[in-house]
């Protein structure tokens, strides 16, 4: 690995300082964590797995026309994206209750929801992610309210073409979480999807079985994670029919 | 006290059935709740104060226009109101960060918003009353976009006129929380508002010291708590300059 400077260390990923002005690399690690960092895993070959759906994703959402930062793939745990400001909310889009809501607003999880629910956490972690409604996003000025309304209409997008591309691999799309960030193109800002999407970011249960097929298994102690993660990949046609995690992280040691 | 029968006994109030149809009397309790219940005490006083200052507040907001529930006041704890369906939000107007806002969004208490914030907290002592998004009001139907529109509207007006009010009084309104209604008339229904207007549903400090005039007392075990909400009512020229709790009290015993 050559020398370069880090940007910034998460949860999940590392920013570095990308080979162009405007670009970074991101770092996926094998890191887990849930509950705000109070819950913390090494999941070996989780990284490798969400670099390359999150690649799938973001290259298929372009393709339908959702700007995002991703660039192209440069490694086995690192992709080129496009450096953003990121705006300071997480967006979460629901079909179905499940986790926070469920507890917060008593649905029993699993219910389906009367419609899509969008809601924005203001992503500070000291606060623990706070969910915050639009009021608050204008009052402090997080967003602004054309941002908002684009961040809404391109979850609602992302949602129903995320909803189909896993139904078509027999995944129900309960629900995800995204960010977005401004891109600076000259005198013009822009606002793309940015970080990631993966079985960190959304839950996914096997329409039939409903077994759960993302981070829910690492924050309720239910084992396989990332054979989960690997089913996911695998369902999407991004790893082959036979590959098993093994196999990908065989292929992370030797094929850089 | 002639018979009749409750329709429900709250936190701090009991609502029995009115002498019309489509009335109720609503009764005011000494017994103080904080913290969703979990710490209680009985004020001697408090209901007395909150039915007089309750009543003047709702009497004011017809006056300029803002329909709510206050008919009129029967004795020192009891007023006649219009029956209403209530709409199980909990209206919140801030001014300042205080409480659950500074909390949950680390602003220092005390700190001047930029610009008035308009909160709803899904009404369910079971959750806690959580806050919730216009997006959840839409989706679980909790209110009609129409009746959200006019509970902000209406929100915004109290929030100017019980500020002018109180600041006339030498008190700065930091926040307040409040409750509508459905009124059914006949095919009609509109929205008013509802429920009490009090030193136990806004946040009241002195604008020269920041002293505590509200039910934040109680919460925070500083004493003086009714002495406190007279000081509100004897400053809005609800009771007279010298006026006492414990001659209120004694008003209460003899004056009914
Ligand atoms: N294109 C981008 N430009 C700048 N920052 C980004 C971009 N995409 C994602 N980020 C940020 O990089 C970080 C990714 O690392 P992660 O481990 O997810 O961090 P965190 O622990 O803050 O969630 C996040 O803070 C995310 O907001
Ligand atoms: N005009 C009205 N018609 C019907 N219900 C009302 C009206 N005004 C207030 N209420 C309801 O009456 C109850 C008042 O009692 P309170 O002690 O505040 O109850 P709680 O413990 O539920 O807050 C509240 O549940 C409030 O929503
Ligand atoms: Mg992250
Ligand atoms: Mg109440």
């Amino acid at each position: 690995m050559s020398r370069r400077r880090m940007i910034y260390e998460g949860k999940a990923k590392i920013l570095y300082e990308g080979p162009e002005p405007g670009t970074l690399i991101q770092y996926f690690k094998d890191d887990a964590t849930a509950f705000n960092a109070e819950k913390k895993a090494v999941l070996d070959g989780k990284g490798v797995l969400n670099n390359r759906i999150s690649e799938f994703i973001m290259q298929r959402l372009a393709a339908v026309g959702i700007p995002n930062h991703f660039i192209k793939r440069l490694n086995m745990r690192e992709q080129l994206i496009k450096k953003v400001e990121i705006i300071p909310l997480e967006v979460i889009v629901r079909n179905v209750a499940a986790g926070t809501m469920s507890k917060r607003l008593g649905i029993t999880e699993g219910e389906a929801l009367p419609r899509a629910i969008v809601e924005f956490c203001y992503k500070k972690d000291e606060l623990g992610d706070p969910l915050v409604s639009e009021e608050h996003i204008a009052a402090f000025g997080w967003a602004s309210p054309q941002e908002l309304d684009e961040m809404i209409s391109y979850a609602l997008r992302i949602n129903d073409f995320m909803s189909g591309l896993f139904a078509g691999a027999g995944i129900r799309l309960i629900d995800f979480k995204i960010e977005f960030g401004r891109l600076f193109e000259g005198e013009m800002v822009r606002t793309i999807l940015a970080d990631e999407i993966s079985p960190d970011s959304c839950r996914l249960w096997d329409l039939e079985t409903n077994e759960k097929l993302d981070k829910d298994r690492f924050r309720r102690d239910m084992g396989g994670v990332t054979e989960a993660y690997a089913e996911v990949a695998r369902r999407l046609g991004i790893i082959k029919e036979s590959g098993q995690v093994a196999d990908i992280l065989d292929f992370n040691n030797s094929g850089k």
